[in-house]
């Protein structure tokens, strides 16, 4: 592909994730950690406003001056930024007027495209795609959680969700351990985080087969899972009692004491052979815990993952199905055990874009694998995702380790 | 003018307040004390459905059933409310089905209206359209905090801010005080709170014949009176203290020093002439005492309003002209000294409409007059608003008293 | 009694509340709202110091320089203070240098006293030493809220407290209203709030005959009164789910069920003849609602109050016997529904002493008469207590009216 | 020396460092993060009864039977606990009852010993001892954390702090890295968290020979590192921007612009060439991104520390002298950018015990070595202490790596 259609496959697909959603919709923010769509919308287009056009387009003007502070995210560089808990009140500029800045910013990098582009620019591009693809991803999970905080549970997609089959048995998969290379290796594009590759030294461990279900979770609650401190990290168990945490977070029992979970399907039963999503990292590691069982470092997943395909999911989590390896991409996102740090050697990028990553190593643990909502191709062995250790409206789920 | 015709005119004039909006506008929520556009709608619709439709209309059946919980305000006796401060996020229903809404219950109350009404049912659509009426102030003043946190400072209204002649001359006018009968007296509409009208011995005083202007404000901001605790209640000069407060509201000050203040005209420089408005209690009683004066009590305010005709406003307060009292309607709620408390014998209804007034008498001041936001017809002598001391997001003003 | 007298004896009384404590129990502090017994011993001593020996001392010099800082209550006119929250870390000054401290200033005080003092040195003495009973009553205040943390409920005083007989039944005493002179008339000393006398119209009432028991309000815990919004004002209502608050502030159930109640003595089982005390207004306001009654108004109280002898208490209020009106004074201060506001054509005292009332009249609700634990002398039918509505950790009780 | 002798030893020191102190002084509390030394006295003997008498004494009964609850810090497996925040609130037992308390349970731990110990019982006695040597620590740094709220400034230790000379230049120390076993080896205590030992690959690196200095500090405050959000990682930058930081904890200016210093001897002037104290990571690693260095990593540190033999400090970190790799020992803890987590194949006790360390592996990161108020014979190479990011009231400080 080139990148010029790439750069269209990408910005069209960010549109399409807005379709099913009405103006409204795409305004509202429920909490500080998640955004309006409107914004995500905007925020990528100022991406490739503020690191490209405005560097490499000649007589740079641009689209609108106030949109520079509107639709920034967290770079201290580019100077002063709407505040984050607010975006849900820029009701202007209007999705129209989003549209209209996003078409004009694509066709000015069309026009960049056009003109025999530098290896820099089209770095930077790859960079804005990548990022954009990022927020496609945040897309579809904030707009879950703002349509969970409303009593008639609307569905962001009418279309059902099959119940699924009896999940395959959790096995366990054994590696040897040694020293091993760890980081992006091949020639492909990876954000600065994944590099650079490095040597550890991985003590032999297993892996369970599978992520864990609704059904092996649902039995981790029902065995008092969520009134037992003795499984606990100790920060987990504060939370537990004071948010009186006692299931996951979309979960709810109706007035018969049926458990349901709310999807972007909309609220429907719950499927005991889908994975278990929607988990903190105190919820993973306590289930692990009751299991005799540890959640994997993040060296130990990307040892895993060795020839491992990439896959792709839909709106939900899918159960597994067959033997070896299974759910390591496209269903869940799962928690490890590391706490993300720099690689040995890394060094972050001068200017704003050394904002990216770098200033958030601390206080976060690492991801690995990819999630049903992660755009198509964007998923990689090497790639770390991070969040701080509550954080539950991602699509995080738990492979269990010993 | 028939019950009909005002049901008519009072509804469609929530919707002309509207107009100015797009569907986004009309989501947003800036803070729990304010509502979205949409909610006022909304919810002013439920008022009609649930005191009204729910008890006179026979084989009533909701429009929705989930309506109940997500427009009640606080009625405790009518079951669940959903969160106040998460009314944004109420996407679904849409603006278009809130419209549809509105005009189901407006059908099915003109259906009611055509059958020879009684007079309890007059009684409760009077009190539903004095409840829309109040909603439609709030509408104003909520979409204008939403509007004021745009660093674009989109204006409701386009349309141009005259620039005020200057203000009549602050003269003192005195009144004999005696015993004064206070409350609601005449055959027409009032809340509950107004009454009964009952007896007070009020002393001899003296009020201003204006409200405060901008300019006097500005001399009081220029003297250091944001800097002086020996001017500030206690509680008043806290809240300075941790919100850094040194001016009302919506005042700001470009970057060469000229003083601005955010309107629903957008952000217009301050105008000398026009009465100091978005006034905290706090502000009001610190400017009164710098200029060795002091706020009214509402007895007293009421007992100079006699024979004062009301008056309606614009969208934003406008300069005093002529002698004698001026501006005691139409431009700023004017804050009293009193807190808002039962008047003797007060007893409030019985049932979920007893919620109405009553439970809020405590820690909140009584506002006397009406401001340019206050629909025509909705003003009277013995109308008593009420607010937290902070309250600003209303148009307050000062009305000083000796 | 000569000043000298009186002096030696209130000083004395203050040190004298402070023996059955040992240092440690003087030193802590259970919540901002309180203080620790020495700093009250300190900050009395501050008062003399600073607005007695600094103006009228010659060559004065203070006994320490940071006392003014440490010892400062509020007064902005003074400057700094050391933060409120914060006093329990003042462990140096220990209490040896703080009876130092109070040693030195009387010794001082008297020199003044021995050289023919004039008036306004008179006028501030006494100011002084009211100033100091009213600190003598938080001693009592504090302390007790302090020890109710500890779950090994120490006494302050070890003595029994003896079981009541019967309470007196209610009966209603009607009074006629109309207009009354309300505010201090005598020659003795008031405070500035309690100024200036002034006219009032109080319509006809009744007030009860005596102070609510315990075992009244047990009546009220029984038939849910903590579970009915109907009968709460909406801010005590919010109070008391975000509390969870389901009984009066020092009552508990031990595991048979049984109520006891936390006293200055320790434990005790709760005496159902005995005032229910340590109610906030949100309280008392509601039982009143459930009995169909309301709280009086200050004006009413102080009316009902002509010709009533004050009374001094214990350590607890004590059962009411005889007939007519009982328990105005010595036992339980009570809620009145009047919001805390100066009285037409009050005044406060120039400079920082100014800053003793005046500054604080708003969102707190004045009691009246006197509790148990107010200093012998200190009570009178004018005199205006006041706490914001959920204080509930002074010796509050409720006096019905109708 | 006999386990007897060490538990003397062990035990009179606590009560040594209690002694400059008045009984007021010890029961202070400044904060939730800190205990006041009367609770450390008894929560240590506390934890001698629980985990040691109450299991090996025949007919044990409890000292007394509530201060199972009072002094309980953290064991859910123990129950209830007095809460943490409160435990100034204990003014009873008195610190002569704790004194008691600790010379009742020495005596019966004496008998126990008496009594040809098993290993169990030995185990438990040195682990008691350690966790007292914690305590010590923590006495210091809590006594000084409360005693700096107090605007006297007064002093632990009244005898004064010599100047130092100028600090040795900082020298860059190379080490090879490759294949170490890291944890703790050799047969003498450690805590469960040093093990398993096991193998990790640590790239080559090099560490600064000595602590940053207060001098070097102070230069990075003057280059404005306090106001570059380049230098900080995202949630420091919140951090000083929420505080308003803009020193370490306990420096400040006087009037003319000199800084100083608050140290257990009492405010100082501060000198350049001891090393900088009390700073938090997000400090530590703001310093070394400053200085294009970074913090080493806790295997890195370890590597390093081969051969160095430990060293005790006296009250305050004194300045480097010598060649070679200075003052990893009884100076100051030294932040290591590895955040605090399980060792592969660590396994924490059964029972309430296993809540020492295993519970709180997460959200913080490990410091090396020791610091002036480490207890003489408490450190040791694989020690791995841990606190918040934010944390600033012990001794930390900052050793640089490449």
């Amino acid at each position: 592909m080139t990148m010029r259609d790439r750069y269209e496959a990408v910005r069209k697909r960010s549109l399409m994730l807005a379709e099913p959603l009405s103006d409204e919709d795409c305004g509202a923010q429920s909490m500080p950690d998640a955004s309006p769509v409107k914004w995500h919308l905007a925020h990528t287009t100022w991406f490739f406003e503020t690191f490209i056009l405005e560097r490499f387009e000649e007589g740079f003007a641009p689209f609108h001056p106030a949109f520079r502070v509107l639709f920034n995210s967290y770079y201290n560089g580019i100077g002063e930024r709407h505040p984050r808990a607010q975006r849900s009140l820029l009701t202007r500029p209007a999705m129209r007027e989003v549209r209209a800045y996003r078409a004009d910013v694509d066709a000015r990098v069309a026009r960049l495209l056009a003109a025999q582009p530098g290896e820099e620019l089209l770095h930077l591009l790859t960079l804005g795609l990548q990022h954009e693809q990022q927020h496609q991803e945040l897309i579809l999970t904030d707009v879950k959680h703002m349509l969970a905080q409303n009593a008639m549970w609307p569905a962001y997609m009418d279309s059902a969700l099959a119940r699924a089959q009896a999940a395959a048995p959790l096995a366990w998969i054994a590696f040897d351990g040694g020293l091993a290379d760890i980081g992006h290796a091949d020639a492909g594009f990876c954000f600065d985080n994944e590099l650079p590759r490095h040597r550890q030294y991985v003590a032999p461990f297993a892996l369970a087969s599978r992520l864990v279900t609704n059904g092996e979770y649902l039995a981790f609650i029902e065995a008092g899972g969520y009134r037992d401190p003795a499984l606990w990290l100790s920060e987990g168990w504060d939370r537990v009692c004071e948010l009186k945490l006692a299931h996951p977070l979309y979960w709810q029992r109706d007035g018969d004491g049926l458990w349901h979970e709310f999807t972007l399907h909309g609220l429907q039963p719950l499927d005991a052979a889908r994975p278990a999503t929607h988990l903190s990292l105190y919820e993973a590691d306590a289930f692990a815990h009751w299991m005799d069982a540890r959640l994997p470092t993040e060296a130990e997943w990307e040892v895993a993952s060795a020839g491992v395909q990439t896959a792709a999911g839909g709106l939900h989590p899918a159960a597994s199905h067959g033997d070896g390896l299974q759910q390591m991409f496209g269903e869940c996102w799962q928690w490890t055990s590391s706490s993300y740090a720099p690689y040995p050697g890394y060094a972050c990028a001068p200017g704003a874009l050394g904002e990216y990553n770098g200033k958030f190593m601390l206080n976060q643990y690492v991801l690995r694998g990819s999630s049903c909502a992660t755009p198509p191709g964007h998923a990689r062995a090497s790639y770390r995702n991070f969040f701080p250790a509550g954080a539950r409206w991602q699509f995080t789920g738990i492979r269990l380790a010993r």
